[in-house]
């Protein structure tokens, strides 16, 4: 029992309604105690009476605390369960726009992070395909789901202004953005007008940033948070703005991925672009990046404890390969889950002493990409990676002294993913086969290398009867056999690969799916509602259920206080979409 | 303070506990009183340790009751938020297994409703596919949703016990009994052990309890809750136990919907029964059923206010017809949301009086028909009635003064439909067209239907050139122009119709999905999570995210608080499996 709590006024505070019951006895004994002064009572009488105030008192305050036990008792038992791994669970944040004045676990008020996941084409059926995957590949029952079933948030619609099928740039922008804008999209609104971005508000707003990916750190994706252009194949100048070129400066602190070739000038060895501007030199000398563009670079950077900020990593020309290929070349390319926790320790780090958390974009490229090519083998292996920095991400907010969230979830489905397929003349089949995932060891990406790789080597094309049969014995053995796990192929299946090798990546991929019996209807996307994941709290409430992508897009800048209209003001009185090199 | 607070014992009834500190003073006034009367006046220095001693009393009950306080209000401030339109939003209700003493909207203790919906064969891209297609046609913003939107509430995993992909028996089982089983399973496990369903656990304790389906009544779905075999085609034994001829006796108090011919004895008119059993008139003179097989019927229930139960109610042969046909057939067959209207009311009324609620079952059950056909315009029109019947669901449980919860789901999605379909040598196209759908005015089920008509009219098989010729005419007339809208048909889609007519149902609707850019993989079931629906409320939280379908299943009985394994017990006891016809 404290002494203040005999000078303080009781529950002083007009929030505390339920406790007026204690309040009431304390005003109750007060005025008892007047009318006891008022009147003359001998002293034996008086002592009674303080006895019996007393014992007024302490019977009250019981009372109070046996009331109050109770109410706590019955709402403990009828509170929701928190999730698992749910870093609100034992202390819930709460979600205030533009200004929080919530639950703090930092003391610096209004510290946040918040890291925001995209799955790239992951549809709902990438879900159930890879946990299936697990289990079969790992021998666990069928309730041990994946990190991210445990965190299933709800789902978001993504429809883009010009199309019931959204393309990346257009789903991004709208998580950039927070609006709906044309396929193609790079942060622009229809009418060639810039949008702000939650990245570049937080930034202006004293976050740190950072972007993740395992594709070209300018594609659509990442290039959505810190550049503006009007079409998406626009990646020199996107490359360009990203690293301060823009009319924002830089807006970026941190940059880990693929795609150095847009960053070299054309001419130089591994470029793709048009000019002969040198974009990691312009980075270093004009912005300070640091740059690093291999894996001993990436070692170096001791997984965040050695960052000197901004930081550009480019570890691979283009895109980092398929996690099903990458394991084996780890000398090679750091992986998704390795550059998400360089990232976070990085910014962690640099964020320590300031009133500021950070705001960092990790996407799974490559899902996407697994989906375009048809590849459910590839698939499963790009989800997988995802779910363990899902999972990485999620610890590292629950053991983070500043409060932070996670939220997950995709720009679209990408190949129209079905597990089920009925090929022509047969009747349907009620199952689908994680087993023949499990026997490919390499994506049909990377059988199609080899392929070439191989072809190239011949000394003449193999267009003698002689030269297809060892062809095709080739294509069987290294390919099909060794690398697919699949020893029942059919002729007319290596026949058409020997014919059309430049069908390689198609042809082989569908020879995995027909046997897992993992159907596909395009190469391209489709308009199914997508997963959201979030480690939970309160805060993320507000995109519970079925929401639009947009709303994604509000929570992100609504979660961290930022004002994006402010940036897109400025983006317009600096030329709008001229400016922006549209 | 109402003279009831002065009468009632202190911290009798939990619920009340905002009105303690009034009953409180009440209870201190008597016990005051009781202490100054009670004891003779003691010495000076007793005294004084007696203050001592009360006084140390009263301030360590006064801390304990602010730190109660300070954690209650914590806690207040930290709860999730209701969501929009969640009926429980004002009046949470507690979800307590088996028995609740949680908040009741109705005077009488326990008493609840559950609501369970099915949407066979729907998968999460039928939402987007009829989302797109409701605001096509309806000229609505992209933001206007359907009401199951509104009320999305997670994700349900779905595999049986021998496959990744289920039937809708083993769905259903997962369910009714809250276990997984085999795919064909009328609640029953794998050995032939029955398992105890929550229609049954409910009928013996006291719910009413009813189905209503758009298919056989002695479907998997509905079967799974008033029967037991072995597998799903014993429809003939399925009739029998759902009108009580099982070894539990009759379980069921309604029963609205098709499959009339597996109730009439072989040999009858409209009989699709191997013996001749005429289990209507069994029905009727053993059980007690009033039985109505038509609308006029249907029309003599006045909406569920002329109702006596049990009733038995077999509008159509087997299937009610799509609901893109049966809205020009309304004078033949009544809707699912009529029919579930009707069952609400005649529910309501027959437990008005009672200690206890009702169980309703409704399925959606022609969404997967559609599905297996791969007939997107049909879909549609089934998920809107579907959606429509979910409304009135929601609405009247809003309004009832009885407790209750609608949870909906599906058992597994069908056809492995996607919104996105690339043809044969061509690029991917990033659109669907909602307007394909729009046109089509009836199901590929009804043309084929009418074309099976034309040609038994003919004087003979369509074989010569001319009579081939005038049957294709009559083709694109009637069918492919006048029904589905289809104006460009090319002339080998007409000449497969000509030349395989059995399969026009596929081939009609292979035609609509083309051109709509609608993809299927099969013909069966496939393995993608399906969604999950709420009215809302505490009650269902333990259901949200991703689950288990048996994770529902078991959610059905807790929320009712009936115990469905004391129905296993005493299946077993009657016999098992053998018992059970299977």
């Amino acid at each position: 029992m404290s002494p203040r709590s005999e000078r303080t006024p009781l529950l002083a505070d007009a929030d505390a309604d339920r406790t007026r019951s204690s309040e009431d006895s304390t005003r109750r004994a007060e005025e008892e105690d007047a009318a006891l002064h008022g009147v003359a009572a001998p002293p034996a009488t008086a002592s009674r009476l303080r006895e019996v105030v007393l014992f007024a008192w302490a019977l009250l305050a019981t009372a109070a605390v046996v009331v109050l036990a109770v109410v706590l008792q019955h709402r403990s038992s009828t509170s929701p369960a928190p999730l698992p791994g749910d870093p609100a669970a034992g202390e819930p944040y709460l979600y205030r726009h533009p200004a929080s004045s919530g639950h703090k676990k930092h003391g610096k008020k209004h510290k946040r992070n918040l890291v925001f996941m995209v799955s790239d084409g992951m549809g709902p059926t990438s879900l159930s395909l890879t946990r299936s995957f697990r289990q079969f590949t790992q021998s666990l029952p069928i309730d041990d789901v994946l990190t991210l079933d445990r965190h299933f948030w709800g789902t978001s619609r993504t429809r883009s202004t010009n199309s019931l099928v959204t393309d990346s740039a257009a789903g991004a922008t709208a998580f950039s953005c927070g609006r709906k804008s044309y396929n193609g999209a790079i942060s622009m609104l229809p009418g060639a007008r810039p949008c702000g971005t939650v990245l570049e508000a937080a930034k202006r707003a004293g976050f740190a940033t950072g972007l993740v990916v395992t594709t070209d750190i300018t594609d659509a994706t990442p290039a959505c948070f810190a550049a503006h252009v009007g079409y998406r194949l626009q990646q020199d100048e996107i490359a360009m703005q990203e690293i301060g070129e823009g009319p924002l400066g830089r807006s970026v602190d941190l940059m880990l991925g693929g795609g150095r070739c847009h960053f070299l000038p054309n001419g130089t060895d591994g470029s793709c672009r048009a000019d002969d501007v040198d974009v990691t030199q312009i980075a270093q000398d004009k912005h300070g990046w640091a740059y690093k563009d291999d894996r001993a670079g990436f070692d170096e950077l001791q997984m965040g404890r050695n960052v000197s900020l901004p930081l550009l990593g480019l570890f691979a020309h283009s895109d980092v390969p398929f996690e099903i290929d990458r394991r084996n070349m780890a000398d090679v390319y750091p992986s998704l889950s390795e550059m998400a926790a360089t990232a976070l320790a990085a910014l962690e780090d640099a964020t320590r002493d300031s009133d500021h958390g950070f705001f960092l974009m990790i996407e799974g490229s490559r899902i996407d990409h697994a989906g375009h090519i048809n590849d459910p083998a590839a698939q499963v292996r790009e989800v997988l990676e995802y779910d363990k920095t899902f999972k990485l991400v999620v610890d590292f907010l629950e053991h983070s002294d500043v409060e932070g969230v996670l939220v997950a979830t995709s720009d679209h489905e990408t190949g129209g993913l079905a597990t089920a397929y009925q090929g022509p003349n047969e009747l349907p089949v009620y199952n689908w086969h994680p087993s023949v995932l499990a026997r490919a060891n390499a994506s049909t990406e990377y059988c199609s290398h080899l392929l070439q790789t191989h072809l190239s080597s011949l000394p003449s094309p193999p267009t003698s009867p002689a030269a297809r049969r060892s062809l095709a014995e080739w294509i069987t053995r290294e390919l099909v056999v060794g690398r697919l796990g699949i020893t029942d192929a059919r002729d007319e299946e290596i026949a058409a690969l020997v014919d059309v090798p430049d069908y390689a990546l198609t042809l082989l991929a569908k020879m995995v799916s027909v046997r897992a019996r993992v159907g596909w209807s395009t190469h391209g996307h489709s308009a199914v509602d997508v997963n959201i994941y979030s480690s939970g709290g309160k805060a993320a409430e507000v995109i519970r259920g079925n929401v639009e992508n947009t709303q994604v897009g509000e929570f992100l800048s609504g979660y961290l206080g930022v004002d994006v209209d402010a940036i897109t003001r400025e983006l317009e009185g600096k030329g709008g979409g001229d400016g922006c090199g549209c």
